[in-house]
């Protein structure tokens, strides 16, 4: 059995643990988390033991894997000081909040030889896999025009501290990450536009809450990507790419298949939200971290990939910030 | 922990037997099968003893529960056997093959006061939990008509030994469980015609392999039950109730939501088999049941369900054979 | 440039005076109705003479054809007296209201070489006309079971005058039309329960408002026709067809595209009523009935079809007022 | 009666032409086309005149309105030239390709006190009219972002001399055109990337044929727009908005609505072609520009909204070119 610790008890460290432990494979140790009391709770609850600082519960418990899943200011220094202690490491997206932190990463990661996968959840879903293999299968031929559209329901708190951009690192970079395992990481042209519509906090940090990001790579494709953290419909993840041969789409899910029809109005099952909708993705992702470890194979997503992705973030927040288009190559 | 004996060590019983054990609350002691390396394989699976023998598993085991998942015309004797030991019976549809079973069976649950749940797990989707909440809830009103779809993709092998009429007791089962669940069990008229399309040897032996019933409540609903083992487009399970303000309806589920359009048609993500499309609904009804027999609480759908869903498969069965409307009351 | 009369100035005489004159190869030169007031103002749109009564109108204008949509307990009359003048007939559904009457209108139109084809305007519509020619190209091999469904808005006043089991002569007809159309006229029982539910008017006269019709083809298929005038939610008119290798469906149309999303409904466009629904189709008929006339074709469907469907009715009827199953060969 | 002379007799002028007639207001006294093969069969069909030379048309018929539908480097000179003879003008878009000549236009319709509508039909459709309304009905809330997508099938030959940028004012201008009617024309930044994939002589000639168009409105909605002319799978013109409350969505239309149903695939009807699509569409703008002529009021869209949507197509093609945002004020 591997021993594994959880850094940060919040939604995704709990649906973390309890998918690590259901693969029989890895016994959670440790659980770290600043506030006593949310962390002790899931340490009961996953037969771990509480810690309340992370280098404490690495020289007590000498864990083969942590997983990460504190705020995304904390991840380089975590992953940084599991490197270096040999451990590996599956950190909730973003790796770095910057390419500069992703280097650092990515030197400490592939010195130390540690696995590292970043939960990019959305590439372990049926959905996506299915897309990507219709692409990859040349179903449509070569790809022209890409949208990629992600909306969450308005939140009731700030989801994060917001700084300049922040919403490209926290949320816009699922779409990154579809963006580089659809397309690949090539010379592309990288044009942001934002506005902080709903959050006065996030206006006064130079932070957004809708952005459309327009990418061109230089041998096509031509890719909009549109999120809004604005939607009172509910949560909504699509894609579509349209290539010479036709058109390739995943749609929205919905929760359940009941309707009633008045005529005017169809009463409409809810959309899933991220836990529901990507429950089978993050089993599949935690599945395939520990697969990784055991067979000592690649990751996927890994640090590249993380530091691919961090790159086109860098542009986008740039773009927005300073309303101009920024190749990256 | 409970003590429980799987009989029948097919698909459901696998599905069954791990459902239970995944409830925390139930030990699996014995699996029952007539042969021996499929049922040392699940009991191997599941942590239990292989019996050859029902009667013996029960002296040696001496369980708290029955899961009986072996051919229909071996569920009458099993229950009833159960029952006289006190055993508490969850079985896989129908309960008995016809009411004079059913009659014997109802008695012997009822004399030793055991719990028996019957598998209508389509009365655990939530699709149709929904659909049957809004119904209860006024949602469209009155229900006037209504259409129950049931199609299954055609097997490559008969599912059973086949007798006159006996798809009614197999498959339409199903439809007749959601006709009670849906509008009650009162004064109706069954009329149904049939037909042995694909398989000779259901003709041979009286039985077919498509069927329409038409049941006929006297205060309303007029209902249509259509089903078809000779589905080639996949798994379909549908509802609709047409009522005084609205209609209601269950749509079919698909696997995922990719999709690829190319002018003329659209490739299409294959209908869920049964045992994707109800896997939360299997889950459900086992921990109903488990849930039932810890606060000793009614089960649902019970012995009393069990026989009026009976009542109707055989005037169903009576109007096929005979070609005339059978009235149940 | 041919004659025409319309007999009959509601909104079919209106819709097929317009049709009929949109062809550019009939002049309409008589309006015949009832009432003075409702038939002059068609007949002045129309360019034509208004008439209280038809022979006066056949005496003073000598038409080619007569186009039949008043009531249709006059359609017999109508139809036989144009027949003696040599007179070529497009009539509104049904063509007699039984078989007795349509068994003298087939001897009349025979005897008398006229044209006449009925206005079973669904055969016509594109979406049903693209089921058929999927269905005779064997794009689903041989079709099982189907299922009919026919559903009309709640009206504010009832329609036609009831007696019993009309609802089977003016609303159940276009469906017996579909089913002749699609699985032809042969050996078949046919099975109807019924109820009246919302007017009691019907109830009084033994007529209905809600219909199910099992019909057994004793080669196959099985059919089901849903209908109901009780509909809350618009006018919905669907067929499905199973087949050996695969289902063909004609889904509802709606008015228009526009949809808005709230969470848990969505604004859903109106259903088509049915002067929108078939538009086209009904403009498709009279162009079909003036070139069957000028080029001395067949018309479709014609008096044989319309005594066929006429049979169908008869056997429904009967089934419903007996509770009996009914043989048609 | 209005007297009009269509000038160019392809598909478009022969629509125009045909609509025109069956308002029933108006004589079409003259067809001007360079070809006169083409030029005389249109003007036969509808009645009229060939002329092969404008003005000679003009001084022959003194008509009240003209119908350009010719290519589009030739519609500034001909709307001009009929302003100054005091002659009203219905123009295929676009107004003029640039704003140089958008200006003049401007100037002369309004000294000489002409009506002067655009063919925009799309704000004609059924579907976009209801969105607008809904929009304006505040029925979403305030628009946040927007997405509009306009793809067309391959075409088998260039349908019009390329120059730079041209797209952009040939089929990009409906969108253009779309945004100004639901969002209005306000200070807005313009950020084009463009590609040129199928088509060789584009590339050559500094055109596209895929495009992204990025619209940031100030304060609000964020806008891109996908266009292709690359759609192997049929025509789609598709629009969504989100708002603060909800999702509004134009769908595409499908020809009819038959499907068949195999496992992996649906046969799938045909998009509709724009002349099919937009039937109906192209009929009401004809009848608006008449009564707008008729009863002296205002035309929609007229010159101004023109100046509007070539003011953001200049921008398009400066912003594609150069590669910079371009900001309109």
């Amino acid at each position: 059995m591997y021993k594994a610790i959880i850094v940060g008890a919040g939604r995704l460290g709990r649906i973390h643990g309890i998918n690590l432990k259901n693969t029989g494979m890895v016994e959670i140790v440790g659980v770290v988390n600043p506030s006593k009391e949310k962390g002790m709770k899931l340490a009961s609850e996953l037969g771990a033991i509480y810690f309340n600082d992370f280098q404490s519960s690495l020289k007590a418990m000498k864990p083969d894997m942590v997983i990460i899943a504190s705020p995304m200011n904390t991840h380089a220094n975590l992953i940084i000081e599991s490197a270096e202690n040999g451990i590996h490491v599956f950190t909730e997206k973003p790796m770095g909040i910057n390419s500069n932190e992703n280097s650092k990463i990515v030197s400490s990661v592939q010195k130390n030889k540690i696995k590292l996968q970043i939960g990019f959840q959305r590439l372990y879903d049926d959905s996506f896999i299915n897309a990507k293999r219709l692409l990859d299968s040349n179903a449509i031929g070569r790809p022209l025009i890409a949208e990629l559209i992600s909306r969450d329901p308005t939140p009731e708190f700030l989801p994060y501290l917001p700084y300049p951009g922040a919403i490209y690192d926290d949320f816009v970079i699922h779409d990154f990450a579809t963006l580089v395992s659809f397309f690949g990481f090539k010379r592309m042209t990288v044009y942001s536009t934002a506005l902080a519509f709903s959050f006065p906090q996030y206006k006064e940090a130079g932070d957004y809450d809708n952005t459309l990001v327009n990418v061109k790579y230089y041998d096509g494709p031509l890719v909009n990507i549109d999120t809004s953290r604005c939607s009172k419909y509910g949560y909504d993840i699509r894609l579509e790419v349209l290539g010479e041969n036709g058109l390739l789409k995943v749609e929205n899910v919905t929760d359940y298949q009941t309707f009633v029809y008045k005529g005017d109005s169809v009463t409409h099952p809810p959309y899933l939200w991220f836990e529901d909708r990507f429950r089978d993705a993050y089993r599949r992702e935690i599945e395939a971290f520990v697969k990784a470890v055991m067979n000592d194979e690649r990751t996927f997503p890994d640090e590249v990939f993380g530091m691919q992705v961090g790159r086109i973030s860098d542009a986008a927040k740039k773009s927005a910030l300073e309303g101009v288009p920024v190749t990256v190559e």
